[in-house]
């Protein structure tokens, strides 16, 4: 949809006139499109690129030191006038001769087309320039019939810089078309878009599906399959691409994943991921590669790899400096590695435990925690489900993560000889950092509170073990600023707590005791859940960094229940 | 929707690497986030910024010189753990001290307050700076309160640059305060985001409803309503935040429209025309100003606008150098002018008519010509409603513009005393320009050749005409490629000077002659008319390029009718 609309007949102008307002410092408009705020050398080549309008950055955003001199708007997906075009290459003509650089499509070929001829009536060079980059859009064996998409900028910013080095018009050409000849792109689409003061999309795709090769106007594609997975996504990109190298291409490339509009930034980062590592298997060198939104279609879904293949005339081309709305760039453009390492987790320090006993009882800590990530990976599913009427759903997968985390911790650091109070301390850190969130750091901070009132020499007892609750209970208030009512895990914390207390001064024996106060929380919990068909999803949405409402409950609860299951098994010293 | 997904679990840390692998000249990866790769000076202090994933390029996005030293990311809208924030900051520390810079939400207050802690109790000083620039999110009195979000940028900017100039960790942190406590962000959502695996937005915004003041995560706004034209949106949203300029606020202020994700950038820039304006009006000063995508909120559609206001020593620190992958800026930033000058069109040359006769003839031809745009002005609803079936609808539009601006120019040039050639000339010149595309070019194009068949020095013949109507149809046919029966203009051009051709052979009269063609070419029209339900719409989408399939014939065909009632009364001389 297109929400910020003032008079749609005027969307274009008005979009353009924003732009340059934005950018006074590198553009400045002139009828028709706008041209750099401060002219190239006399003499110099001047590039004028355009287009349609609805495709920012493309093209005014090309314009700027290093790239284009001037660019021409048309309006929403449709070709400038001749006149505009005539219009802008005289204002940025500066003696050299112009190139007028477009996408292959009929409207432009004919307005590019008809005004190099008045310029050339009028005795200013003119020669054309069309990128036929898309090899969905036809068959090799008739290039000269592809449109242009993404190849635009890879093209335009080699011709530009070859400009800018002070060619001659037919060096400048000559390179133009050989970069042309040397870009290929192939684009997938996800879903349509919509024409400014239109009602609905211009063309759509099915939820789920993927067009391959459609055009950035709609124009049909070649197939439309099911959205793979981003790593068959990124072979299949890389395959369409790569197996059309140009002849004598060598490893070295310049290469642009574009986004068309309302594809998220991490999703290209994730499908450059797996592009990463495909190009290393080819055994290519990505030279100052771009991912971003470089050539959009309006609010489209999509993206497309664009690869221009380099030779030593035309890398340093790609490479120089270059200072435009869209890219602006050091004299020394940066090479990605085709790979990185993954880093890796530094392990804990363990405090080695002096005796048997201690070692014994950094084991038991060990065996609760394990049983405690087998209840949770269980729940998983269902603390989801509930944390999902409230929050967004992920509570049962950070419980899950953080305590599968904290158990194989705790049993790394009870195999290297850890007590009780090592095996928690480390146990909660890695809760902590595999959770992460809020209610990742809640538990963490109160399992290690927990295990300062632990003790690396001997085995837990239950008074320990109510210290240590009783500890983690202040730290998480002190922390959270949650108080029993919140809906938060203290709803159920604060009755385990007190009742444990309680069954102790009463002089019940552990297990018994511990149970009973496992109960209370239980009781405390459901009756927090109770309230969930009256919370507002909104408004426990606002609220859920305080920290999952009522799952967090929930959970505690669940801990509390399974640690007793363990205290009853594993022999609590008495 | 997340389209582009491995695991879901896994997108944050797999859209991290790949941005690592696409920026690997100013950033590595370390665990919990990236750092610089070419680490500041020994001394310096360190800006350590991050928060939640799904925002980029917050805030991988904002590592580099000048900006920011390291960034740490969390799970998707989750805060990092801990002891991913530990890890980061140990890794960017240069011995100066950090600061932690973060949005204002508990789940990061509670992981950075933690880690700042923990960081001083190893020995690296650090300080934490939470961003709460969201006016919509607390009362002004309550501004602790209020959540950070597009503040960030130009907070971790500024503070960033103090620390590059070498400033103490006392200063910087001083200034990070300041540059928060000047910061306002008012923002606006059209609609909801996805979370990866997810199959449903994570929250919505109701179809052609506005919420404002919603928050990043879909914390709830403070008010919905029917989204505005752009001038009275953008008189919202710089009312609300420059309602709240800070005690001793001057007049130069930094200026941030931000889009959320799948705003289009032509929709941010035509609402910055806008802005721009009203920041006029209100005679503040722009200084490098940012319209575009820097924070944003996965695929959410909104956007917010901040402004920092700025003193003798924040302006400096604003405009400092940066090569981030967000932003890349020379020494000396640059100052957009509140408002520019509208590009003014030049007006054609006119060819004197010597005549009283050729003048006469000017006038007919401008009198034809006003007739022609009031009856194709008629027309354009019915006409895009035709085209809409078959292209995009617009193509009542451009005719009914292209027509306009040639009867207009037209008009003037026959004051002038422009002869039919001139005056046709002209006309066929503004017509192209106004209307744009392929078929403005053609329209215009044509009626050039067709004028070439007129005499200044006199009024035009029904021979003359004809030979006029030749000369178009043979210019349109060499520049379209288009045939009968390829449902263009063509099919109802063709017949219609055929017929009329023969009518003249025939001896027929005139006006006769003409209005026989101009039944013929409506007949054809009509018959390309009735092809247009068997017309697939993609198919013909990639077709539009062509010409508006059916559409260009039956508005041809109307022109010739029109024009032929125009030589009926306008008496046509034998």
């Amino acid at each position: 949809m297109t929400h910020i609309c003032g008079d749609a007949a005027d969307f274009a102008a008005a979009a353009l006139e924003g732009f340059c307002l934005a950018h006074a410092d590198l553009v400045r408009p002139v009828r028709g499109g706008v041209v750099r705020s401060a002219p190239g050398r006399d003499g110099k080549v001047a590039v004028v690129v355009g287009g349609g309008s609805g495709h920012y950055p493309a093209f005014a955003g090309y314009v700027g030191e290093g790239f284009a001199d001037a660019a021409v708007a048309g309006d929403v997906f449709a070709s400038p006038s001749t006149q505009a075009i005539i219009n802008v290459a005289r204002e940025a003509s500066r003696g050299g001769g112009v190139i007028l650089g477009f996408g292959n499509y009929a409207g432009d070929v004919l307005n590019f087309g008809i005004a190099a001829e008045r310029l050339r009536d009028e005795g200013i060079d003119a020669r054309i320039l069309a990128i036929t980059d898309d090899v969905a859009s036809a068959p090799e064996a008739e290039r000269q019939r592809r449109r242009g998409i993404a190849g635009d900028l890879p093209v335009f910013k080699i011709t530009s810089a070859a400009a800018e080095a002070g060619l001659s018009l037919d060096e400048v050409e000559r390179i133009g078309r050989l970069a042309n000849e040397r870009t290929r792109t192939f684009g997938v689409a996800f879903g349509g878009c919509t024409i400014p003061g239109e009602p609905e999309t211009l063309f759509s795709v099915p939820r789920g599906r993927m067009a391959l090769g459609l055009g950035v106007h709609g124009e049909p594609g070649i197939d439309e399959t099911p959205i793979p997975p981003a790593d068959e996504l990124a072979a299949l990109m890389a395959e369409r691409v790569l197996r059309e190298a140009p002849e004598g291409a060598g490893t070295r490339v310049a290469v642009l994943l574009n986004g068309l509009g309302s594809t998220k930034y991490e999703e290209l980062f994730v499908l450059w991921a797996q592009l990463g590592a495909r190009f290393h298997q080819a055994g290519i060198t990505l030279v100052a590669p771009l991912v971003g939104e470089y050539i959009t279609s309006l609010e489209m879904a999509g993206c497309s790899l664009t690869v221009t293949w380099l030779d030593d005339e035309l890398e340093p081309l790609w490479r120089a400096a270059v200072r435009a709305p869209v890219l602006a760039r050091g004299a020394v453009a940066g090479e990605a590695p085709a790979r990185i390492a993954r880093p890796v987790a530094a392990a804990m320090e363990v405090t080695q435990a002096a005796s048997a006993a201690g070692r014994r009882g950094g084991a038991c800590v060990a065996a609760a925690l394990d049983r405690l990530a087998g209840a949770l990976a269980e729940a998983e599913a269902e603390l989801g489900r509930i944390d999902a009427q409230a929050g967004d759903g992920d509570h049962g997968q950070g419980m899950a993560r953080g305590s599968a985390a904290a158990a194989q911790e705790a049993a790394r650091v009870s195999r290297e000889g850890g007590g009780a109070r090592s095996v928690l301390g480390a146990a909660a850190d890695a809760w902590a950092d595999r959770a992460g969130g809020t209610s990742g750091a809640l538990w963490g901070e109160g399992l290690r509170a927990f295990s300062t009132a632990l003790d690396d020499e001997r085995p837990a007892t239950i008074e320990t073990l109510a210290e240590g609750a009783a500890r983690a209970m202040q730290r998480i208030a002190e922390l959270g600023g949650a108080k029993v009512g919140d809906k938060t895990l203290m709803d159920a914390l604060a009755p385990f707590v007190d009742v444990l207390h309680a069954q102790l001064a009463h002089k019940k024996p552990g297990v018994e005791a511990w149970q009973a106060a496992a109960t209370a929380a239980q009781e405390a919990a459901e009756a927090t859940r109770a309230l969930l068909p009256r919370l507002g999803r909104a408004r426990t949405h606002g609220e859920r960094s305080k920290g999952h409402p009522d799952a967090g409950a929930l959970s505690l609860a669940l801990a509390t229940r399974v640690i007793g299951e363990a205290l009853a098994t594993e022999s609590l010293p008495a």
